[in-house]
């Protein structure tokens, strides 16, 4: 205890929980600072959540957009990383649990877990989606979506046939956009080629939004040219309407349409992942924490939180988009004010100030949509190439960089998507049964 | 009925169960053939085996030593693939039983399911130890590997924190070799580095061989070869013992040594992977089916068996060796023989000879083992190099070769191991708890 405390006053210590990239980035502007930092997550990885999609539809292997941590700060002298499961945070008491061990006591707090799929309280819908937030989501449906067309082309009742040959994606943001776009050029790629008995008509892709346009995020403009291009791409787009039900036969949308289908994939919702143990704070509608303009959490000294998870009150009651970009500018403030804090700067920084660089989406081949602030807008190939720049700019890692831009120019080139084997978990399916939760994040 | 009578009469229908090295050297060589054939396989794609070690110590992706069946047969006109697992195997009434689906009739049956890990009936030690036979072995191993180093990093207590570190292979065959000699390196890239608690000294690999020296298939000078390289690389050889127990806590070797450890990884011995109802049949010891020089199945007309399954007699109650070169070439001469039978050839072909073309296996970098026919052996670099040309060779698609040669051109410049993410199952390990089987098979 004695010798704790002796470190403790030589080098304050900061706990960062979750390495998103609101983590992540406050975890790398700590490095070579006069403070130890332990940056915990649940996974040994940083996750490029934006490229998930590609991981569940046979482009990307899971390795390209999983980065180990422990290599991102290799050489650091004082940044740890740990793989652990928190448990709770006790804010009075200033430490971390995780399961299995020890609490972790810190000096400074930032809290960056996240976010989750929310299912609104509908357990049944929750149960028979497939998520993509993880990356064993993707490698799940990736293993599902083929097992489905497996399943199809040896299936003589037309019925069961029709209902593993449809795919609902429930949510048109950019998550809902990009995955069905990326699973119609699947489609086309495989239907009547590697699949000899299954023709590209018989599969129907469907992207139900509650709104009334797509990509409600971007400008009109951008929405309806999204919607467009999903629809040349045999995309079923559904506006105005939301899925009131669903079972492992299908889905039953608001307007009462019932659509036999083996795959759900959820993009509808999240909500913050809460590390539990929290006092009761401000919070907003959708349960993100209410931090103050300086991201702190109130009441509580030397403790921020960022990201997904929390949000100072933007304007009236708005908040920070549910984005990258805010997450990782948020790590940076936060570090930037505790080195602060640590030097004994005389003067408070001011309030976070979120800059807005540009929001984009792919559908696609040739299609993305970038929307820049200022009113400046791209679509078709420009915005494609302008988004896949971005993205592997912000990829992690050189060697992620060039496979993964060695994959999409396959991908271009050849009209292939190379990643398409069905890793089994060894619990198989019930035959012939419904395998609708088969391949739930337990394969990869 | 009357129509499926019309169609076999047209084309015979070949059922091939199994499409590892000799399932798959059949099917090919009959693509264009004037049969119909049916390739039955559990996993949607080949698997090169050979490589699964690099898989299981990251530097491969699953995806680069696995090719979905679909794209190998994409273009051809009579070979179909279909994803099943076959339960039975109908000899008299010429029909193959698959999961959840109608019998498949054939006429012509080639049957090449391969091989399994052998426990010698074991089942404490089947159990606790990690296998190395099919993908998600692999992932898994690379999961279990990780996971130790995780935990390992952050315990304190010395008992637990060796056995973490202690990692038994059990067999010092190629395979056994390869991976220690993989994990070796692995261990060299890491500890001290990514695990900044972990000294590269306190990691201890096990090689254990019950035969007085490593690889008995090559010669005495190679598995001596063998031996000293990998006891510079850090790895400890004990020849002439067995595991004679396993349980949770480590595994106790038959001169009576306990290694107290979290990891076991058998590559000690296979048995056929018999697809079941075949009645009973000339059997070697090892269980493998005795066809006979022609490798048909005795007493059953239009049935072979090849590979690790079966094999003639060779000399004096001697067999084939498992490996994929008589697989391979047993699986083109029975699509010979089968082109001669529907082509109505008067002449029979002669006995199935096996041209032994050497065999290799590689301790890691800069050295190899090659054995050539006639006693020509290569050893270091040079042995190296030729076992990485022969396999590139050998690995089927394009892509895959690119990428592999990619992995390893990066490995071998930058001495690093680049896939080393845990992808986790959802199904968490007790804390604190054993390990032994937290991994096996369930991820990727």
């Amino acid at each position: 205890m004695a010798d704790g405390d002796a470190r403790d006053r030589r080098r304050p210590r900061v706990v960062i929980v979750g390495s998103g990239f609101g983590g992540l980035a406050c975890a790398r502007r700590l490095n070579r600072q006069p403070v130890d930092v332990i940056l915990l997550d649940q996974h040994n990885y940083h996750l490029f959540t934006p490229l998930l999609y590609q991981v569940a539809t046979g482009l990307l292997n899971p390795a390209d957009i999983a980065y180990p941590l422990r290599a991102v700060f290799r050489h650091s002298p004082n940044v740890r990383f740990r793989q652990a499961t928190v448990t709770g945070v006790h804010l009075g008491g200033k430490t971390v649990r995780v399961r299995g061990g020890p609490a972790v006591p810190y000096d400074y707090l930032v809290l960056a877990s996240g976010s989750t799929d929310n299912y609104f309280g509908n357990q049944e819908i929750a149960r028979v989606s497939l998520g993509l937030k993880a990356l064993a989501d993707a490698t799940g449906l990736r293993n599902h979506v083929l097992t489905c067309l497996e399943r199809a082309d040896a299936e003589v009742n037309p019925d069961v046939r029709r209902a593993l040959l449809t795919f609902v994606m429930v949510g048109g943001g950019p998550t809902g956009v990009e995955c069905s776009g990326a699973l119609a050029e699947l489609m086309q790629i495989v239907a009547g080629k590697d699949y000899h008995q299954i023709s590209r008509s018989e599969i129907r892709i469907v992207l139900v939004e509650g709104l009334p346009r797509l990509l409600s995020a971007f400008s009109e403009h951008l929405g309806r040219y999204a919607q467009r291009v999903l629809e040349r791409r045999g995309v079923e787009v559904r506006t105005r309407v939301l899925v009131k039900a669903a079972d492992e036969e299908g889905v039953t949308l608001s307007d009462g349409t019932a659509i036999p289908c083996q795959t759900i994939v959820w993009s509808a919702g999240v909500r913050p992942n809460d590390p539990g143990g929290i006092p009761s704070l401000p919070r907003f509608r959708n349960a993100r924490i209410k931090v103050d303009g300086r991201l702190r959490i109130p009441g509580f000294d030397g403790a921020w939180a960022i990201g997904d998870l929390a949000s100072p009150e933007v304007g009236a009651d708005g908040q920070l988009p549910m984005l990258s970009p805010p997450a990782m500018q948020a790590g940076r403030y936060v570090a930037r004010a505790i080195v602060d804090r640590v030097r004994g700067a005389t003067e408070e920084r001011g309030p976070f100030h979120y800059v807005d660089k540009g929001t984009m989406a792919t559908i696609g081949r040739n299609a993305g949509v970038t929307h820049l602030p200022g009113g400046l807008e791209f679509t078709g190939f420009v915005g494609w190439l302008t988004w896949l720049f971005v993205h592997v700019y912000y990829l992690i890692g050189f060697r992620n960089r060039v496979s993964a831009l060695a994959s999409w120019a396959w991908d271009y080139l050849r009209h292939d998507r190379p990643i398409r084997i069905i890793l089994a978990t060894g619990v198989e399916p019930e035959p012939n049964g419904s395998i609708i939760r088969s391949s739930t994040g337990k394969m990869g």
